[in-house]
């Protein structure tokens, strides 16, 4: 056993999951599983510590990530190389890595749950046109500024690749920390929030097959022929996942029923097959993430079965395993590398021209679409916004070699900075909604002048659970002459959090036209 | 890339988490994700399909499990080495078996929640005298054939351990098991059912404690003080757990308000001291699997917290990671090692002595305790169930090196073996409880003789959220009069799944005095 732990990068001995106890010798760290747990552990604390300091900034969560998995990484504690060697070693890699990706391809998972699809197609004349302001403006600086960067620090890379992961990475907007910031500033249902919204989507899907496209072009091989076939397979899966997991899960929706707990056979299914899903995409070339995000997207997203199957993914996945992909990435950004006033022109740079691009674009458009000037400038900096996915494309450009150490390190800089400055620019500019009475089992009623009036009662509850007590209250405080009716407006409020499963809520709320 | 696909054996580098494609000359089995990906679907995809078929023989899903990973493994499959090469090569095992021990671990935790310790301590003398003699006979009879084993097939291992080793194995009941075959008969509420329940419970814990007792004794280095030390750290690590464990839980249980969803900061902490707490047991030197279930044990049962924790673990684990623990299990598995008469013979042995322990120690003392015969008997055939619980230890055991493989082997099939006999016999013995009628939303009205007698209700609601409309139906059908008033007497009838929170919901039921 001890064997694991000396031998080191030279050739590790494949891990054994459990050890044996430090009363018998062992290091718990040589083993896989404490050391997976202990890395979790490490990075669930730090980053909910983060999360709880940042919170008075009102930054989403994913800043929190962003930070911790840096600091982890070598460029904060990774600087003491025995602290590396101890909790990060080369080996433990390969299982921190499966269990990220898997936490991320459940995240995205959720997220194409999120994306409502409704609204794509509802999507406006002037929400499509901001969105195609806000990808192709910053599509075409991000090459222009990739040719500085190739001329400099990025030498001899695979140009095209380059070139269109530069574009992807600066065009894109992070629809989940989106809706997110939406949430926490109460926007989510005016004007701009659906806006925003809806740009945001047409925007994310447009990333992803941009990112795809990407992706089949990052070959080490650079023969035309292969980023075709992984092109066109790419397409053949989504059209095949199209017609088949449309139809069984539409039909497992349809035979769950309300109220009652969704068949357990059901959901493991459902989560199979984002796995599967997964493995082919990844079979393909496309990144696994792509098909669990297919899957999400073609999920059928009324009824409790897709409530069912957030209920179960968001918190285990999204509390546990994906907080591990931010130090998978932390762990290959390293901030030491930008040194010298040449990197950090490099980087002023391509945060302006990110910057530029996306509100400029944006606001223009949104101006030409008779948009008020502060709305325009809200939805400018919402749209600019990065995040998780924006990680994401970095890493897998990262991983197929398209960027080095420096320009990944400048453009992880670069997605931190533009989200941390949305919520705070955002609030300056637009005037929050005012904030709604978050006071629960809050009862107004209202005098009623003769017997024939009608008796209207507010009543807001808080759970499904309040109403029997409710409609009771209701029911023997009605009196019983026939003439005189009641009338009820049931109000619900509740705090979003920065689960999907809130953000699915907003979207039923939506459909049924609810005020939220 | 390619390296990893050919290093095989000799000296495999650490697996990178994803691949570029087929169309790039990758193999995505060559990759620690998408191979992952394809051992969790492959296994699901076949538990699932036996425990289909398996279905008319009303077997508990553990013995689909248990067959599917027999099958997986070189019993029948494996016997193909290059498939055995292709999907479980050794370099995977690392990650296989860390998601497997994750969802074990939780798996237990959410055995631990399942264990009502309160019926613990309600347990009655009857229970505690069955339990007792449900332990100590069997685990008499397994050191006395365990010495038969030494003598034949298991020369030279560590003597001691392997005592107690079998001693444990031959004496556990699996609670979760068994408390699902109750369920399935309808038996749980019934006097049988209270008694066995309480019995496993105590045999539960006890065979926890032998079992934790089993490990520090495997040491490879023989010196009598190491296992004195993992003992007192172990205990030393229950009582912390409880001082600290329970006051912290008990408070955001306390937190925890009906109705409202938890808060994703407590489940996060819940899931994450669960891990810790498998880390500390792991490093002490008894399993991870020991923690977990501690925690289970000792978290606050009652209220929303547990019931929310429950939901998210349960489906996403033990539908996707459990299952792969059984495969990691029938990979060490070979049947084949059992040939010759020898073999054989001591398998009947085994199988035999297990089985007469059990029996015949419940039997006698029940029937000591005036139980009647039936009931006896049935109980003793209950408690004779053994399950994923029995597969840990000899796991546990093969891991140190204390069973070898023909061992493990003859173990394996009498676990299989005696679990699978449980419920047609039970059935055959004891006549299960009349079934209650399963129909939903089953109104019976009692006609009423006279405006002054009271109008009785019985309605039969089939999820919480008929309530409204229920009480609307009761509200509007009564009458004005002052006199004679209206009684409602509501049920709940929902089908027992097998998932924890079914027991759990048993548990509740239980403790309210309600039929079920």
């Amino acid at each position: 056993m001890a064997l694991n732990g000396t031998a080191g990068h030279t050739c590790p001995s494949p891990m054994k999951a459990t050890s044996n106890g430090v009363f018998q010798g062992d290091n718990p760290l040589d083993f896989a599983l404490p050391l997976a747990i202990l890395q979790i552990c490490l990075v669930v604390v730090v980053t909910r510590g983060l999360a709880f300091l940042l919170r008075p900034l009102r930054q989403p969560r994913v800043i929190a990530e962003i930070i911790g998995g840096i600091l982890l990484g070598p460029s904060a504690l990774g600087r003491n190389k025995s602290y590396l060697a101890a909790i990060f070693p080369p080996k433990s890699i390969t299982v921190l890595d499966t269990l990220a990706n898997i936490g991320l391809m459940f995240f995205l998972f959720l997220a194409g749950l999120e994306l409502d699809t409704k609204s794509l197609s509802r999507t406006g004349k002037k929400a499509l046109s901001i969105a195609i302001a806000g990808i192709s403006l910053p599509f075409t600086l991000g090459i222009g500024s990739s040719f500085i960067l190739r001329a400099t620090i990025a030498k001899g890379v695979n140009a095209t690749s380059f070139l269109v992961f530069m574009g992807v990475a600066l065009s894109i907007t992070a629809f989940p920390v989106l809706a997110r910031i939406l949430a926490e500033l109460k926007l989510l249902t005016t004007d701009v929030g659906r806006m925003a919204m809806s740009a945001a989507a047409v925007n994310d899907v447009a990333a992803w097959i941009l990112l795809a496209l990407a992706i089949a072009l990052s070959g080490n091989n650079l023969s035309p022929v292969v980023p075709l076939w992984v092109f066109l397979s790419g397409s053949g899966f989504v059209i095949c996942a199209y017609l088949i997991i449309t139809k069984i899960f539409n039909w497992m929706g349809w035979r769950c029923h309300e109220g009652e707990p969704v068949d357990e056979m059901y959901i493991c299914l459902a989560l199979a097959s984002v796995l599967a899903a997964g493995f082919v995409t990844d079979t393909i070339g496309i990144h696994a993430l792509f098909g669990a995000f297919v899957v999400g997207i073609l999920f059928p997203k009324e009824g409790p079965y897709a409530g069912a199957i957030v209920e179960k993914v968001e918190d285990f996945v999204s509390g546990l395993f994906l907080p591990l992909y931010f130090v998978s990435s932390g762990l290959k950004t390293n901030v030491a590398t930008i040194q010298g006033i040449q990197s950090w022109g490099l980087l002023a740079l391509v945060i302006f021209t990110v910057c530029f691009g996306k509100i400029v674009g944006t606001v223009v458009v949104s101006l030409i679409c008779k948009i008020p000037i502060s709305e325009a400038l809200a939805l400018g900096f919402l749209m600019n916004s990065k995040g998780l996915v924006k990680l994401i494309v970095l890493n897998i450009g990262k991983d197929r070699k398209v960027l080095n150490d420096q320009t990944f390190a400048i453009m992880v800089l670069m997605a931190f900075f533009t989200t941390s400055i949305t919520t705070p620019v955002v609030m300056g500019v637009y005037k929050p909604a005012k904030r709604v009475n978050k006071k629960n089992y809050k009862h107004r009623t209202i005098e009623r002048k003769s017997l024939n009036t009608q008796l209207r009662i507010l009543v807001c509850f808080h759970s499904s659970r309040n109403i029997p007590s409710i409609i009771n209250l209701m029911e023997s405080s009605r009196g019983t002459e026939k003439h005189g009716g009641l009338f009820v407006y049931a109000m619900h409020l509740m705090e979003l959090s920065e689960r999907s499963s809130a953000i699915l809520m907003v979207h039923k709320a939506r459909k049924n036209g609810l005020p939220f």
